[in-house]
């Protein structure tokens, strides 16, 4: 569990919040949020350079890093209202995946162990089979929904011989039991993949996939509150993973795989506002943000905002909400 | 009609179709679409660079080049359930733009005589007068309706003092009796040009374009049934030209001459999708991607997913729709 | 109040039209509206580059730089229907800001006080001081509404130890009398800035200010329509604010301070237009568009179609409305 | 002989110096030199762009654009000392190459009759056929040596289909006994073009082609110092053509057909200023930079620069060298 | 050993010249040089994006893909007067190193061990150690000696926990005794790693190498003069590892880990021609070009000239060489 | 003096050296050298961005930023063998050239009186005016001679009214006295800038400026050689001042005013490590670096080189030479 960080830059941490030891339980007990780095490319099954993902979200802010980001919508502050801290990344060499992911999901449990919230950063979505089972062996196998925004499914059996990679974990968490397949909520698909052998797969194991058609027709709102129902039913909590991918090339153009078509960046950042808000989340992750394929770093920006989002959430789960964010902005007009 | 493609790079097909020779007639005949590139940019009049754009669009996609691709929405295979064939790239010098269009006409012809639709990659818009007159010739002069995505009209008559360019090719179409103007419908329309004059001529044509603002105030599926309706009303078949410049800069920056204020991808692809899957389509372009201007190849992907919406249409209009684009994407849920 | 433009390249006018002396009293009377360039990045508390903006937006389009721009929308003339000239950029060193601020507010009274709207392209926001107390000077401390396209307030007080800088404009021209609190209209604002006390003092003032939830819930029309009615009372014109970075970061990249999740650019296009026609407007800047941070010049041009959909509003206001911008096109059909 | 520069963006003169009309005999008479602009790349067999190169030239620098730029190393002023006009761009449409090089060709005779030196900015390759033509048709077939800067001989035969085009000017000069083969010096050939057939015609021409093995073997002064000899062989002047990929890719990649392994931006500047210093020039192009391709304007920076070389040359062969340029900059030390 | 190219897009050969199945012994046998891509970036300590490496490469050309190439230089086609075929990609996950490894020198084995001289395409330089002991599995231990051009020594021992990674081949190919310490040569070292134990050790192998202050005082001809008389000492074959990071990042930024201060591509072409020319070299590598880093694709163009360099000189040296490269390119002058 | 660092993003130290604070007179004083972030780009008359400048260079680096360089040609360590620590930045509001100048110059002075060499990173090259002036400050005026790399000589007079800017410093600093004119050394100057009357006014100062036509006649060491004894004659120390425009632009792309035609990296690297080697170096500045401009952070790369071999040089003075740079790298061959 030592810090990896140094191997692609400097150690930051996100946005100046103070840094944590993943070796010390009594600084993670007292920790609402633990951010971890997981700068882990081996799993992409196309572009590279998501391993420079945590460094650039961390720091993809204009604003000084000085840990405090008071939300106009909300008004809470997404870093002062709760506890956050950051561990850093873990060590993750590209061409072990497995040693990777086994190191990764030691990371998550120790974060979720003592009670605190894991938020990784990604990294490809390889990384969401380790960060939803670290969660899970807290929890309890089976009890932890997941809500999953991705422009695939990420439902593949074995591709390049192998078991990992960046478009298999969600198999591969029904699997092992970690997450329940009938708990599994995922918003944005859209596409040529996978293929109906894949599609029946995951019809069995009862998923509930919303493709950006029925979104567009029913609206996010309308699909988020069905999902919720589910998300709710007989589980204790809820682990949110954020592919950037989910958001159309034009907002996110900073990823591998990038399939055209998908959700604004504002119906992104309204969606997980309400999921931290509304529901029992345990565990987010933030993944496949891959700068060098990134513009005037938008991609980055865009998940530092939605990791921001989903703290303002916990925050106003955690303090209570005492302005409606859909109001006037100002007191008395 | 040889292969020129070797000029701009290897000697690719779209996605890792087979390769067709347009002079192997029974080939043609076996096939449901035909893909042509039509590698000219002699005809733009700011920025070159879309004689890259039929290399890029055929191998933008980061799945395997496979020669397959289920579509999610509407549960096809968009290369396998309809035969498509790639014939290559057309002869087409950039400085001499009448021996290019020919030379491409002539490559639509014989693909529309075999009885296939010509899929034609480009390129700048000059190249939509011999796609739409190759496909005339076989369908009949007027008897082919259009639908026309494009930020422009293109319907300008002498420009630098050459009948042909890419801001002219609609106005020769009508002229020529190849296309009615009454059966011309144009869709995304904005900005500043064309002036009162020529904004006569089509009013005198009775062409029917949806500027965006009446896009914006009606909604693009409304405006869309009203054309289908012209489209259908005494012609026999449609052909659907999408200028990737419809959408707006920040879903399709790579482009020659950009106009703020478009569509988003995600209509330009639920649109084109309808086009095919409801109306009889004989023939379509997708122009206008210069990859010079592209960042991340994120227009090129866009295009290419053009190009699979408008075949998984094709596909589901000859297999027949089994599954509801906007009911739940899995069996049981 | 000589030109500095050369400083950044060639002397150039907005899209070919006239220039002008700005000590040329009886030329500025003669016009309706006179383009100003401030290149001034000596207020970014970030990224800087907007030096190179007001020749970026001058320049940013496809068509022939003639002096003409037929609106499709509003079938006026965005150039010729009202007289637009160009009075080239103000010496703005960007080392002196106080000095460089002085010499613009200068340069905006000359035009106001000739009774031509000024049109300024900035530069960064520190520079909406200068505009619209320049606009003041003329009609009367008080008398001038605002309204103000931003992701951001830009009422901080001292920053890095100054009063002036590109996040503080606005509070100085509430403090200085210049601008009524209770006018001052906000559009688009979110993120993580102001923190409670600046927003505390703005509620103080009495500022309407529209965060994007509550834009996104109840439509930027409607929210319109309830700011123009604040700003129309008891004010007698208005000064239009475009932060460029309103707009989401995928459909502007190309500035200092982007915050995701903002408005499309086709919905800042039909706002400005919507000001510019019903409103009295009678100061306009357009601020914040950094070209080295641009890709493909979208940006850029998005800006110049602000400026040409205010224009064209102007020209509508004052020639008369002939054509429903939200029906058909072309007559006839 | 129109202007068609506005196509292509604003109307600029070169660095600022004063305007000329092609139609004014009596300003070009005036000058010593005359910019001329061949926006034109339907010539290219490859990358697409240098219509863009002219504007680009133009504009590169950092410097006042006042029409003045002391030489430090000649202590000359080669905007002054010579006295140098822009004609602007000649009309060039990309789809038609006949006529654009007959209108280009021209210009150049009508700037090379008048008794000015034409300074042509290209624009592809394909204009030099045009640019030495124009310049033979008032000195004389055969009067005028060349020497030819580029990584490729640009000898090839019929291309495309074509006589016309960036690979063959230099083979139809030849023919046409404009230019004679035996005094035709190359610098900078390398790479893999053209094969032994062409190779086979150049040296019956008795062409001097210097490859680049052969310059970093014998250094590129003594193989300047060879070719002036035959240059000035029973020969009044000399055409001088620059193909900016004679200079490394890393120096110069912007550009259609980068061939690495060139000449360094220091070995071309000062061969050039040689050149101009040394021989008496009576025409010069600057070809083939491309600005789509270029990163932060290096290329068109160094064509700029190439230009200013060229004319400080002639200033100082105009008005004599009192200063060495090998020797200290300053006096006194 | 199946192909694995489609993984990253479409199934290309070398400039066009034919495929060949690796398990087809008969046709690698007829081969002089076998192109083998090996798509493998998970030994990056760095930037990752190399997986692209063999496809850029592959294509990176302006001229038609056709399967010939004469060089100007020696006179020779350098894919014709060697028979150059091309296998394909190698399957390596970038998650899976050694097994990604395992799969290529069994790829290379299978190439040298029909006679052909291997030229793998990278990828990172972690491959060198499957690339170097496959043909030393063919020839022998000990008996290929190694040229290595690189900014770095690659003799890093266990980085990252692993013994396997793109700065540690060399090691791994000594302590295998697949290669000899003291034949082993490497040009072009500089920087800041690694430190003074490594140092040692490569000291005590007896290793030579060349850091750039020795190539700068002695010219890098002097020092490849005195490298071959070792390599051919006591060895049968040489095997040329390039890394594309021993030139210049001016010349070379495509890449992972650039360090200035290094080669111009002139010296790296002229070096690479010298060795294929005049030593028996028996494999070699082309390793580190990272296509999302490069610009323009000049580091892929740099990459194809340096196989097409290395594949002239083999060419010459089994035709035999009938022109002096430093002297006239063209007869009779 | 307070560290204003975190405006740019987050607080790094070089390349993981120790943070000081300015404040802190003991810290300053048991260092050898003091790293000064200069974050400014308010005197930059064309292109702003070199406030990015210090970030970037502080972490430019692939290896881990660890405080260890060991150094290949010196065989010292960079980082250990001098103490170096870091001050952070100093707080220069971009707008506020006069007060940012003399805060640097307090922090300059802070450090050179403690007894430390102060290693300032820009920032445009107006710094260099603060950076000088708080030597001499301390080791007396008069008492230090200069060392200038650049393209640029920077002794303007008033530009855009002030007289202070980055093309001014040099003439202030011989104005005050601060510097000698008659121990001014500049290395690399070229183009067109400065005019006749700033090149008398230096030539009456008796500066020594070496333009490049000079350096490339004679070679660089030869005119080091003489520009040395110059700077040891009757002065105590040198301060090296290193504009990274002095490179040619394909080795340094990233800067504001690129000259093309500079010096090579590899040229400028062996000039900084034999001044700081041979020399009493006792400050240093190293400017211009602006990334917006950057392609895959080459410059930044070479600026961060700059610094290590300056600092590798200090440190083999210091501790003593016991490896020739120009030998085998490594022992017994």
């Amino acid at each position: 569990m030592a810090r990896y960080g140094a191997q692609f830059g400097p150690d930051l941490t996100f946005l100046g919040v103070d840094a944590v030891d993943l070796e010390d339980r009594t600084a993670l007990e007292a920790a609402d949020v633990v951010v971890v780095g997981a700068p882990f490319d081996g799993g992409a099954s196309h572009r590279a350079g998501t391993r420079f993902g945590p460094g650039a979200i961390r720091q993809a802010c204009y604003l000084p890093h000085d840990g405090s980001r008071p939300s106009l919508a909300l008004r809470v502050d997404a870093l002062q209202d709760v506890r956050v801290v950051d561990a850093g990344d873990v060590m993750m060499p590209p061409g072990h995946i497995e040693q990777s992911l086994g190191n990764l999901e030691d990371a998550v449990f120790a974060v979720a162990s003592a009670g605190a919230v894991p938020l990784v950063l990604g990294g490809d979505h390889s990384i969401a089979l380790a960060d939803a089972t670290g969660v899970a062996r807290h929890l309890g196998y089976g009890r932890v929904s997941m809500i999953h925004f991705d422009a695939h499914a990420d439902t593949g059996d074995i591709e390049f011989g192998s078991l990992y990679g960046h478009g298999q974990p969600m198999r591969r968490l029904i699997e092992s039991g970690a997450l329940r397949g009938d708990r599994f909520l995922q918003m944005g698909l859209r596409g040529y993949w996978p293929g109906p052998e894949t599609l029946g797969w995951m019809a069995e194991q009862q998923m509930r996939s919303y493709e950006m058609t029925e979104i567009g027709k029913r609206g996010l709102d309308a699909c988020l509150d069905e999902a919720f129902e589910i998300a709710l039913d007989d589980c204790d909590a809820v682990f949110l993973s954020v592919d950037i991918d989910v958001c159309d090339p034009g907002h996110a153009p900073g990823t591998g795989t990038p399939e055209p078509g998908g959700l604004s960046s504002r119906q992104l950042l309204d969606a997980v506002r309400r999921i931290c808000l509304e529901l029992p989340v345990a565990g987010i992750d933030v993944v496949e943000v891959s700068p060098p394929y990134d513009h005037a770093e938008i991609t980055a920006f865009l998940a530092n905002r939605v990791c921001l989002e989903a703290l303002s959430g916990l925050a106003a789960r955690k303090v209570g909400i005492s302005h409606d964010p859909a109001g006037p902005l100002l007191d008395g007009r």
